[in-house]
């Protein structure tokens, strides 16, 4: 399993005039989990950018169990619980202390520069491997 | 069943670095679609919230088909198929001419400015009931 | 002179917790008149970029005479008051029916894809022209 | 003078179809080195709201030297030069590295929840003068 988690804290631009986080910004967040997620790894997305590797949202989804507010740490943990082949699944929580405030999904597939699905790099396997012990 | 379709036209700040539309912005979009269904319903949202109903997201999702561009002009369908009660449930579709851009749905509850879970405004009962043909 | 003005609806997305628009949302507002003034002109900026032009954003400032609120109906005029040559001032009045909400301006050169600053290209400067009288 | 260096990471989210950091996003780092420099003086932003005073942006700017790219780390420095009274001006400058990035500024009064200019927190002050030396 690929596990990890981002520390966040809520920024005034995401808040709402409802006085709380609008909903759209938890996927930015998920997306900075998943980026840290893969530093930790060894890979980061933005030398996978340079090798010409993309790795589009596919699919996403979110719950919102209770309302966050401009100013929150909040901690987003994106697991991978699946060696990952062609499509990637990550899974989110977001919690305020113990708190569960969102959770989530996202799927994900390496695509090529020209848009096309693509095994995921080498590197990428080779590090994922490690992790899920195979 | 209440339905409409609002076209959007793809701004620059809603592209990112891969040359296409940045996911998390097709959830707004959907809220775009949300808010001109109820001006076409005769139940403006700002108006609701004056009268201290808000209707915020429980729970969404999006499935992406094709990549979104910049100055693409979308047709971003909403319906809401079953007559709301205490959640609404809406179902969106986002279209370039005829080609399937990206399908949704999100969940909704009305809440008061405390926060607490509340009947829908009774013009907005009426106006639905109507539609629905009951 | 180049003139244009575009009508916006404030989406709630662009409110904060303070319950009126935040400020950066201006900028992008900006951007869409400029966009919709070069359509006007004959020469879009979708096309331009089609060929390694680009226009990228050098400086820009803002004054906020009053608040705008959600789903608010402005008008964003955008004007080019002298021949653009290397560089390119838009100023901008954003207005509520009459009332004066913002005032701005932006700097731009046009650049190729690899990042020089280039001349406009010719079809922008022959249109442009016309506008000007000479 | 009250001065304070925060350290940002790129999002993807901030990137545009150009490949670079769309420009009104710079906006949302200086507020995050504003808030930064309220905690960091002993007044958090989040605690000014809660007693009823905010500190909107009247107007503001921004030059843009290098470009910024997605997974930089930028510092971005906020500094107020003068004793803050009825109006407030911070001054920025984002780098990475030695590189300069972007300057700009932004001007700011503090405001009561119905919108009037009023004077800035007592505890503002007392901080503000020790750092100013008076």
């Amino acid at each position: 399993m690929l596990i990890h988690t981002a520390r966040i804290r809520v920024r005034y631009k995401e808040t709402d005039q409802m006085g709380l986080v609008y909903h759209a910004n938890y996927f930015t967040w998920f997306e900075i989990a998943r980026i840290e997620l893969l530093d930790h790894l060894g890979c980061p997305y933005v030398e996978l950018e340079k090798e010409d590797f993309l790795l589009p949202v596919l699919s996403c989804n979110a719950t919102f169990h209770l309302p966050a507010f401009f100013d929150d740490r909040l901690d987003v943990e994106v697991k991978i619980e699946e060696m990952p082949l062609v499509r990637i699944k990550a899974c989110y929580e977001v919690r305020r202390n113990t708190d569960l405030i969102a959770t989530g999904a996202t799927k994900h597939a390496f695509v090529s520069g020209e848009g096309k699905v693509i095994r995921p790099p080498q590197k990428f396997i080779d590090l994922a491997k490690k992790k899920f012990g195979n």
